[in-house]
């Protein structure tokens, strides 16, 4: 019995009410309401600390320490980031993953608005329209911020950026540039009072070549990407100035809309980096 | 009582051999000792009849059935595929997916060797190597039958090929091309006895444009892809002839392994197709 109750002993270091608060960021509904979220793992947590995107408080587990994770927590410390030990136990209570790296931390979401401020940087601008898969869409981040993109936007019909899949499948990109959910009366406003080209992902456009023939190197672009089945959904294909697709063997009906939408970006990518030569 | 009797009544139609011996290929275990794997969903299943890749048996639920699932039934049908109508929990319980579309199909693992005939065919080979992301490896497959590569091979250290995500997210081009797992003596001789041109993915390797141009229009090549965090083994990187890598962004500090190998293929697709002009 005695062995039984110290097997059984764990240290509980989380208030229930806080235990409660942070299970519930692991559904959509939770971080809606609390305007917060979750991110995990050493890496993506170094990258939180390279762009200065500070969590509210910082959650890890001593059991599982490592020198990688403990210079994490020094940064953090030294950034005046409250530091909350809790046991494996608990780290696998607010946790989304079964094999997490030893630490978790509490973000606020971000209040971006399409105002003139973030509107007036951007000149290329990547829309997510209709993007389901949580692996993509945080795919999709990562090669935007790789490729100079400034500015993410997503569609109400594309999976929400906060989900703990599209946060680590950023790999910390999030961290490192705006992405925010736009209506699409926004859109239509955005390109014409910023003057403003789409270039839309579309399977029956014009090859890469020739659809990037017609651009100015001046001009500002928003790329719409779609889902890999559906495709982008019709209001936003009528905004657009130029449909493009990527050549394939017909072996295969459509790439998928990370892989598409990435090549597409490094081609744009390409194209400016070449110029400025 | 009636009432509650009549809720549980399901139409339990598969025998209790048949679905442990379905459930025991959701394990990697399960899958190598049987040579069998499980494919699910209209789209992949459609691939397979459209590859003439046919299953040994089809488990389909009539509750989910809808047209476009009916014409595939049709289809198996047609081919002599047994066809077995199993419940909803049936198919849930042999399903690695919550939402699964009503359709299920029993493969043989293809026994391809690394023989004279497989390898006379192929001029373009990708090795995944360390690609421990089911997502990824299924989507580094769908892009090589999208740009034209002509056999997949992987190594001990990737994720297995039958694992039922690697299965989803090659969107049935598994069906496409050959796949098989090698040894890295295999690769060895492969290079030497063959005469393939070994390009790998490396962060420390040339530009695209620069490590291309070093290539022939006739030399066989196979593009060794690795691990986001640890690149490819050593042993393979040695066997390199060619180092490529992707310009991009210091802002982040490597792409998606699958965006990344996907980008690759798509250039060297382009060089060959545009040659052929």
């Amino acid at each position: 019995l005695n062995f039984e109750n110290r097997k059984a002993r764990v240290i509980v270091t989380l208030s229930l009410i806080e235990k409660k608060k942070l299970r519930s960021l692991l559904t959509k509904k939770g971080r809606e309401s609390r305007r917060e979220f979750l991110a995990e793992g050493v890496r993506l947590l170094e990258e939180s600390i390279r762009w200065h995107r500070l969590p509210r408080k910082v959650y890890y587990c001593r059991a599982r320490s490592n020198e990688r994770l403990e210079t994490l927590i020094n940064q953090f410390d030294k950034e005046a980031v409250p530091i909350q030990p809790i046991s494996t136990i608990e780290l696998n209570q607010i946790s989304d993953t079964l094999a997490g790296q030893g630490i978790i931390a509490l973000f606020d979401i971000p209040q971006h608005n399409l105002d003139k401020a973030v509107i007036s940087d951007a000149k290329m601008i990547l829309l997510l329209d209709n993007i389901s898969d949580p692996g993509n869409a945080g795919t999709l981040i990562r090669s935007a911020l790789a490729f100079g993109i400034d500015l993410v936007l997503t569609t109400s019909n594309a999976v929400e950026i906060y989900n703990p899949k599209v946060v680590r499948s950023s790999a910390g990109a999030m961290f490192g540039l705006p992405v925010l959910a736009i209506e699409p009366t926004a859109l239509v406003r955005l390109k014409k009072e910023e003057n403003f080209r789409v270039l839309a992902a579309d399977l029956r456009g014009e090859t890469v070549d020739a659809a990037l023939s017609h651009l100015k190197e001046k001009d500002n672009l928003i790329l719409a990407i779609g889902a890999e089945a559906s495709g982008l959904t019709a209001s936003i294909l009528k905004l657009a100035d130029i449909r493009i697709r990527i050549p394939h063997e017909k072996a295969v009906e459509s790439l998928n809309a990370a892989v598409a939408g990435s090549i597409i970006m490094k081609e744009l990518y390409n194209r400016r980096t070449v110029d400025k030569r």
